[in-house]
């Protein structure tokens, strides 16, 4: 079927793509002409501008926005200005799912249709598929059917050894309605808060193998540093690729994140690339909020991002005043570094 | 190749099994005589007693034991006194590292060689194979590498949408030689550590996905509950066992463990068969204990393992004495449940 | 000086009779008829109807609301609306900081002034004094200057053995003008943030102590409990309710909270009284809140947080997942409590 | 009465001051022999051997250790050769409390006496007295009840405004009894992990206070960085000294560690004199393996210890492995400090 792509970024470029290697139809449209062009060369529609986009889709008119979240809202407007009744717009990015509940309801008033569509699967989603969690009206979603199920990896991907769901339904196959406006980006922020749990849970615990030597090392002997108590226990060379690769196979700790780990340990053992100020985009934030809200404890969500906020170097005045106090009760001298 | 395996528990006896299948002689011995004569039924060489057992092994003899951590040591020792230099024991038991390290050094002075392999997979291995994280001597690590080869998964079962490791090693098939004795043990240790905190990690996912719907509840308007903010944000119901199966579809959470969990809450969404009191086996806690002497900040894994002690009712007095706190400040009277 | 009082609970009450002690005279008033008779005897000018309660205010007119949170905001509109330009609105209670922010804009627009007051200090302000943090137009603060200091506890009840601020502030007579409107909430909503992770932090600790003889138990020996490592350290009989109070002499940990506790340790060292349903209030939950949005690291305040909801049975359905996992992958069966 | 004390520096000269000052006699020895000589001019009585010290002891002797942990059990054994049955050695240092059960059953068994003292008060304990939780045989800590009584502070030090015990004791005069050999340092121990909660409560809400105007600075605009939600919010400049001065009086977070802050910052509100490496020495640690051993849930306490650890940079390999996972799934590119 047809669908309008607004936003060709890496996200939306890569799903545009997918859709027409399916036999979709896809029009598309960026105000990165080149982008536009460039997709044009592989089969897509291109437009020139908003109303050329919008002008140029069937009806009812289904336009899938791929946007940074923090322009989406106003893109929208934007765009519901020019349909009409019965058309959708689906937002694939990542924004608070309060603004789809707001939206639904807004667009809703108008007689336009408002999807949101959690989307996992990052830049391995052209070949592997993306995991859509989709919010909105139960009838817009159903005629979208076949591009949800184009862009889903499908059935054949998912483990083999469980207990499959009595009743074969979508999520079998990787995307779901799970509910009104909204639903999608609150089942996508969640996934993202359970993503930082499960990676700062991996990341600790190669920390920890990491200093399975420390027993080996010359320690300072002075009032300041705590000893390391019966060093023989740590006299460990840990080859930490290849614990990452052994996990991969037959523990109980498998997973997509420890695959790409091993990958990224293979590559480099100490990950020098890297300098260790670790980003958070929304979700997480958004998902505490909401475990705040309703009062469920996320003590290891919790943790997880907050120690992302401390790599960018953000405890640094709390642990000026630990110091502080350190030497107002005790007289003790910070050690440096 | 032969091996001596003690203890045919559920872990000794499936891993006999798989061993035999793939053509290994196994000698069996069990305090337990039946679960012996069960195993020489599926054509186990049964023995009748600890010493009859150890006749049974050709030299050098390898004896296997699968244990509770609690009886391990000492089993270790008897078994030790009738071995001869150039056998092997090798524990596949949840035992303390340390532990490891002081019998590697201790039969090592005896001639005799001691392994301990941390082995996951738990009832699903004898299908879907071990993963074995191996401690001991080179030399009898290597010679029993048939052995470990047939317990581990084998290289099929691995995800391939990852760099693989440069060079092909066991790793890639399931087993690893992680180092001297105590290696192979610390090693899974970690494995557990991680596994609590990824284990709670969905389940506080879960938890505030089940409290999408809290705006809909008439909520307690007293000056001992918060109101809930915005309730028209919290209006949805999330079909949990929906949700798990999408994950398991392209997504970036998708792993082993949330294959099991949607296998769960696809048998039982409430989940009501299980109480919640959430047992802890030494591992956890022996990995914080090396996160702390090495100094490694482990405060999701740490995160993790107190809230299954919370679970188990210990938080109780600290909460009596918040609450006691609370009424002698403010004159604040507790709700009851 | 003059000041109107609405809402004649607990601490508005007790406000009010401070007040009166020290010569000022107030103006009281509650849709509790019964309330306003008591302090009418006492020597405050009771009121009637809200509208004979701004009636006996002496312009410009100050009314100090002491409402629950949940009820404020109407009646600051409710009372706004009988006000002129240049009367001022004095909010007490535990609202959020960003409904003063708002308030603060609204009113002022309207030439009113809105303040907004934190207010610590619980059932022992009338005799201890309160601690006010305070939000609002200079002006409006400077006129109410007489009221804030009686309010406080004055200069003599702070510790005397460390170096006091250069300047001489109202800060050491325990109130402070902290900013705008929306100012003193905020501050306020920190300290109870930080009193969250104070009151984790003692509780703990006793919890700690509580268990120290751990050893002296005989316990379960199954391979759903961890077995106690070394019980000789643990042997001794610590009497919760001395270690309190020697606490309160001469240590680093001594607090007014640690106080409070050694007070109701000494009533009852097993705190039967208490349940240990813990309930918090919003401030909590808005100072996390705060940080998230500012991206700063609050570990310790979440932790605090989660644990009150935790002691609520909210984390049941998150415990049960795990147990289900364990049961899935390990075939681990609970054990009952 | 008379006291043999060994190890001069800070702490023990301070205290040998404090007790000379009261009337006692001291005997002071110390390998530095200038701080020997210092004390002698003050009416010490100066050893020049730890023979000669001996020998210049009364009998029953009474020798207080005031050493470094790492050296303490050394000396222990040295000193304890040199006495005779009904001697006692006190060790007031900040070592393992396990240490004080192993010595004290293996003094006792030669028929000394064997005290564990710890000590809470820091530099300011010269004039403050110190608090002292105490641990060993009955009859020994009687007899040396005079030494304790100075070094304390006394009852008059204490808060007055919470009920004090039914029975008046020692507690109340900042020194206790807690138990057997080990007693006195397990409650040191568990006050010093209260501790490292309470420093990071307040160190996190200061945090908090410091960005409260997060909404009046320019942030980047990239997809790396979360924008802050609803600027408007953050506006605040909060005048962190004046706040903690402010606490310090009625208000419920009232402490001595929270007295010191507002030195600190009154002096630097930057704290530009601290680098926020902060140190931990061991007590924190066996806090929580003694939480860990007894299945005491200690989230607070534990996450505050981790916090130190990732100030001083062992959080980096995590992070770094944080990135490498966001960079391989989502092409994430690290933002630069």
């Amino acid at each position: 079927m047809q669908l309008g792509m607004m936003g060709l970024g890496r996200m939306g470029a890569n799903m545009v793509r997918r859709l027409m290697k399916d036999g979709h139809e896809c029009v598309v449209y960026d105000i990165n002409a080149a982008a536009v062009a460039d997709l044009a060369k592989e089969g897509g529609i291109g437009a020139s501008s908003l109303e050329d986009f919008i002008a140029k889709l069937a009806k009812p008119r289904a336009v899938w926005l791929m946007l940074p979240a923090a322009i989406t809202g106003n893109v929208v407007h934007q765009v519901a200005a020019l349909l009409e009744p019965g058309d959708t717009i689906i937002d694939g990015g990542n924004s608070n799912y309060r603004a789809a509940v707001d939206l639904g309801a807004e667009l809703g008033a108008r007689g336009l249709n408002f999807i949101d569509v959690g989307t996992s699967g990052g830049v391995w989603g052209l070949d592997r598929g993306y995991c859509l969690m989709i919010g909105g009206p139960d009838e817009a979603v159903k005629r979208l059917d076949p591009i949800f199920a184009t862009l889903a990896p499908g059935a054949e991907k998912g483990a083999d050894n469980v207990a499959t769901p009595a009743k074969a339904d979508t999520a079998a196959h990787g995307y779901l309605h799970c509910g009104p406006s909204g639903a999608g980006h609150f089942v996508k922020m969640v996934h993202n808060g359970i993503e930082y749990g499960l990676m700062a849970a991996y990341a600790e615990g190669f920390n920890i193998l990491k200093a399975a030597d420390a027993g080996k090392e010359r320690r300072a002997a002075d009032a300041e540093t705590t000893p390391l108590d019966q060093p023989q226990y740590y006299q460990f060379d840990i080859d930490l690729p290849a614990v990452a690769e052994v996990w991969r196979h037959g523990s109980v700790i498998g997973s997509w994140l420890l695959d790409l780990t091993a990958g990224a340990l293979a590559q480099d053992p100490e990950l020098a690339n890297f300098g260790g100020r670790v980003s958070d985009s929304g979700e997480g934030r958004w998902t505490l909020k909401a475990a705040i809200d309703t009062g469920v404890p996320a003590p290891v969500l919790s943790t997880a991002l907050f120690d992302r906020f401390s790599s960018r170097g953000e405890s640094e005045f709390a642990d000026k005043m630990l110091s502080a106090m350190r030497y107002a009760f005790g007289g003790h001298l910070e050690k440096k570094g």
